[in-house]
């Protein structure tokens, strides 16, 4: 049986102007990477704009960076729902309503849900700190420091229902060094990340990629 | 409790003359990372001469190889021994009849037990094309086209009990391109084999490599 396809066919303007994709970030914390990629929009570098960044966190810096974009910084404390479906409905309907094409998890300490994931079928990508398959889950960069890998790096992938298990769209390597803690080899693999995902996105922007499998093309 | 550390101390001659060390490959087919290493060694790149080749298959095109640079080559047929220990245990016999200081597995396609690894502690090394920890085991280029990674590679790691799971002593990484095939990417990664697996062997030879818990220290 052939693998299943997928792509993302963008809608354009009706007057066929080069309107912009709506991007939604989900945060948690400082969103260096959500920083990274609203620079990359405003620079014209992607033919987006962030329409909305989400956190589950009051405190997370990223939702000041937002602000100070002037972009619609929301909290919504998952501790005032029931479980994880019922956050998720929220997210959907928040996303919703900003319009979202794409979904940026950008350090949102979050297990998504079907609920999330079948609303952005293939519409919801992740970026994690190591060359995936190898090294999933939390404390990426100590998991390879203590395998002793010699390099490592970053992927950004689709996200699908297990941890972070989906499609891989781009990966960035970087080089462990002999002395690397987690901090050198954590600050090493960012600089990647600040590159990698407005690059992902992007190619997404730009309807460039397609799922075959869980192969990504890129045309 | 500090990881435990070991360093292979390399014994020199005892008139201080710069003595090569004694390095014993096994192969099962044809052997181009044993070419590598040979050339390398008649090259003078690596301090070492290849003292045996042993095949478990007499057709191994490695073993010509082998006659051809005047080093010993040995068949030793699996099949005439009761089990996997008893064969081992003739490889270890075999070996320390040539006074071999490393083992190198080159395409080697048999499962080693303690009975080698023991007589040879921390001085059995073999060549993966993966970036491992990802995509051990058999038609690793094959898992990693399924996967749908962007980057592999190839690791030279030290042999132990797992398979695939020791130490690792180097990596070195390729793209991974839209239309590859098995075959076009194992050929990518086997140009990197035959630069990484002498690289590694020199190290070895300048004792410079030593393991700490997991990692493999190089200084």
């Amino acid at each position: 049986m052939a693998p299943k396809k997928w792509k993302w066919y963008r809608k354009q303007s009706v007057n066929g102007t080069d309107r912009k994709s709506r991007l939604g970030v989900l945060i948690s914390g400082s969103g260096t990477n959500l920083q990274a990629i609203i620079d990359a929009c405003e620079a014209g570098r992607i033919n987006a704009e962030v329409v909305c960044v989400i956190s589950n966190k009051a405190s997370a810096f990223g939702l000041e960076r937002a602000a100070k974009h002037g972009i619609p910084a929301i909290h919504l404390d998952h501790r005032n729902f029931a479980g994880r479906p019922e956050y998720d409905a929220e997210l959907v309907k928040t996303l919703n309503s900003h319009s979202v094409e794409l979904v940026i998890l950008a350090g949102f300490m979050r297990i998504v849900t079907p609920t999330l994931l079948n609303a952005f079928n293939n519409r919801v990508m992740n970026i994690h700190p190591a060359l995936l398959p190898a090294f999933p889950g939390i404390d990426a960069q100590k998991q390879a420091l203590e395998y002793g890998v010699k390099v490592s790096g970053c992927s950004v992938h689709f996200v699908d229902a297990g941890t972070d298990t989906g499609p891989v769209i781009l990966q960035s390597v970087v080089p462990v060094l002999e002395n690397d803690t987690v901090e050198t080899l954590s600050e090493r693999i960012h600089v990647e990340e600040h590159k990698l995902y407005p690059e992902a996105v992007r190619l997404f922007c730009e309807g460039r990629l397609s799922v075959e499998g869980r192969r990504v093309r890129i045309s």
